[in-house]
């Protein structure tokens, strides 16, 4: 199959690819390298260097003998968006190629604007690409459970029966994103559904939740072939950042009580899922929604698997409940629905005690790298902390505070 | 009350800026004129001809005593607009600001993205200067009844209760809406919703119907006070439209089946229910949504209405079912919520044979002005009819059908 990567310097973006390459598809991975520059602006950085995405490619050759094409390309250019989809003339896309941190898009104005305008804008040209040069092309899109948020009934996969006033009908399940990342997901949701219906384009549209893992088959296969791990506020993710605190030896935030329940699921399910979904493609004029994880866990019980493993191997971990810097439930009802990829075929990698462990010990190796004081919150949903670039902030309701506690916390980096 | 209008050059911003002023709020009225500029561009025009903003300012000044104050502003110009929210610091804003054309937003790749740009950073950008400068003013924005598409159960307002599995919620009513034009309002009140959650701020999102009316008291008051009346393929709404139709003595042009159920309301009722938004705003943090029209017809049955009114006042008048341009469901449930409002005080004006027969009056002393031309639907859906600007088109799969067909209807201009 020839399948095109959208975001394909990225976390996942560049592990889909090799996977996918190695499975014997012909694998194109475009970036436009945007979120090297967001970090460089914001001055956080993965733990481990990553290498150009050209030279991943040809390192990838070299130990395989497959190749990995990969392209430069903004997707807000259309016509450069035209060119790739005439050229290449995929016959699947999965599309990671968006600005994907919830707290970016929280900082200010303008990240609010970009996030929306970017994710927004690159999501319909694509649509619009398609439909006039590869109209049976499959589109994988990713998207969050982040986007249903935390409702009081079942989260279901897409859609969901309603039986109200004695009719019924199958309808859109109601979105209630917690952030303007979140919301992007949710406007390309509703724009693609419409792009199937109105052009009988066909599209899988896919509910992750939060991704945890350093390493893949692939990733092993060669010093250099890694991908981008993040642990900072901006870019990381829950239990990542969990494994690099408790190696650098401070405390594992937990913001407010903990209890906010999420689904997680294992770098190498994500793989497994995408590949899924591509060999079991919708109809054309079908939009299909697969809520993507394996198991729910509340932050507080990842928080307490990681401080007993790092234990284990001799760290030392405490946990340490922040005021929540989002706005977002702390208790809640949350059962999702995520039967369709198993139905598929899905073994889920469950999270283990071995896999923390494999995680801690990596990260150990290159704890001189982790930078401590990019990983406490500063962003926060209803106050804006003054940002490195403008360290007087302005409408800074209650930097103050939070400056303080930032502070208060920080440990010196290596202390590991 | 100070209440600014954004989109104050519209066919409803100025109406409302009239209305609001001669009852004693102190109003601005701001817009960039961009729909002055896609008229243009699209070669139609209203069908008479509209005063500068600023000389209808002017002369509501003069007739009145009144001072309206207009502002040039793109909303899309973050800096412009924070200015605004520091200078005339609303304790209210109405909300018209947006691209607000179906059609014009199925046009091409250019026009999508240019409607959801333009329409989600205006938004985004109110939120953000509201946020900052005036987090108690009051948003009433102005969405669309189609927003909700036709589900085969009972529209709400806004919210809807669901009992799923034994568990219940209230959560936000699922949307179905069917050009990308409208989907930038669903994506709108998503943001909305969440921004008064997070922020604390507080909105009025009305679903409004389709509006039809010429007149109203205020710009009644004077010669030159007229708005911005469209009965054009890709401005003009439907009832405005069969009236130009008939006047013209070309046929009714009815999509498809005709069966298509909307919500519709008179000018008039747009402006008392803004103004029973503004008078009974809602609490700091609370999104609420009322449906905002009056009656429901079906297509074929307001075409039929204007020809009984049309043929009593001598105009040979035939109704003509046309391939739908647009991908919607022609027979279907429908049965929306429309209470709010009215428990606020709203007596309707309902569409009597009076108003069609004013209308068709009207717009006959006007009927030299109309371009028959532009009333033909070259806009489709799921194909692209070759536009004014590139005549050979691209990508029109099924161009010269359609073409064919809106020649062998096209009737001299002028013939009624």
């Amino acid at each position: 199959m020839r399948i095109l990567i959208l975001g394909g310097d990225g976390y996942l973006g560049w592990p889909t690819a090799m996977y996918l390459s190695r499975r014997g598809h012909t694998v194109a991975a475009l970036d436009n390298f945007s979120k090297r520059r967001w970090e460089k602006e914001l001055r956080v950085a993965p733990l481990e260097p990553v290498l150009p995405l050209h030279e991943r490619a040809q390192l990838w050759t070299k130990v395989t003998g497959r190749e990995i094409r990969t392209l430069q390309v903004d997707l807000c250019d259309y016509p450069a968006v035209e060119e790739v989809m005439r050229e290449f003339s995929p016959e699947a896309i999965v599309h990671y190629g968006e600005q994907p941190s919830a707290p970016f898009s929280m900082i200010d104005q303008r990240r609010t604007v970009l996030t929306q305008n970017n994710n927004i804008t690159g999501t319909l040209n694509i649509l619009w690409a398609l439909r006039k040069h590869a109209p049976e092309c499959h589109l994988v899109k990713l998207g969050t459970m982040g986007e249903y948020g935390t409702p009081n009934i079942d989260i279901e996969e897409g859609f969901i029966e309603i039986e109200h006033n004695g009719r019924k009908d199958v309808v859109p399940y109601p979105k209630q994103p917690g952030s303007f990342y979140h919301l992007s997901k949710v406007h390309d949701s509703h724009n693609i559904l419409f792009a199937c219906r109105a052009w009988k384009l066909r599209s899988t549209d896919l509910n992750q939740g939060i991704v945890y893992g350093i390493e893949t088959d692939e990733t092993a296969h060669a010093e250099g072939l890694g991908t981008s791990f993040h642990y900072d506020e901006i870019f990381g993710t829950a239990l990542n950042r969990f494994c690099v605190q408790a190696v650098a030896g401070i405390p594992l935030t937990v913001y407010g009580k903990g209890k906010q329940k999420r689904g997680f699921l294992n770098i190498r399910d994500t793989l497994r899922c995408i590949e899924l979904a591509l060999l079991h493609p919708p109809e054309a004029g079908e939009y299909r929604v697969f809520n993507q994880f394996t198991e729910i866990f509340s932050i507080l019980e990842l928080a307490e698997l990681v401080k007993r493993q790092g234990e284990k191997l001799g760290f030392t971990v405490e946990i340490q409940r922040l005021q929540n810097p989002r706005v977002e439930a702390e208790e809640h009802y949350y059962n999702a629905r995520h039967q369709k990829l198993v139905d598929l075929g899905l073994r889920p990698n469950l999270l283990s005690d071995v896999l923390i462990d494999s995680m801690l010990v990596r990260i150990r190796e290159r704890a001189g790298r982790i930078r401590t004081e990019s990983i406490l919150p500063r962003v926060c949903w209803d106050h804006v902390r003054p940002s490195s670039e403008n360290p007087q902030g302005d409408g800074a309701r209650d930097g103050r505070r939070v400056a303080t506690r930032a502070k208060a916390d920080a440990v010196p980096a290596g202390r590991a």
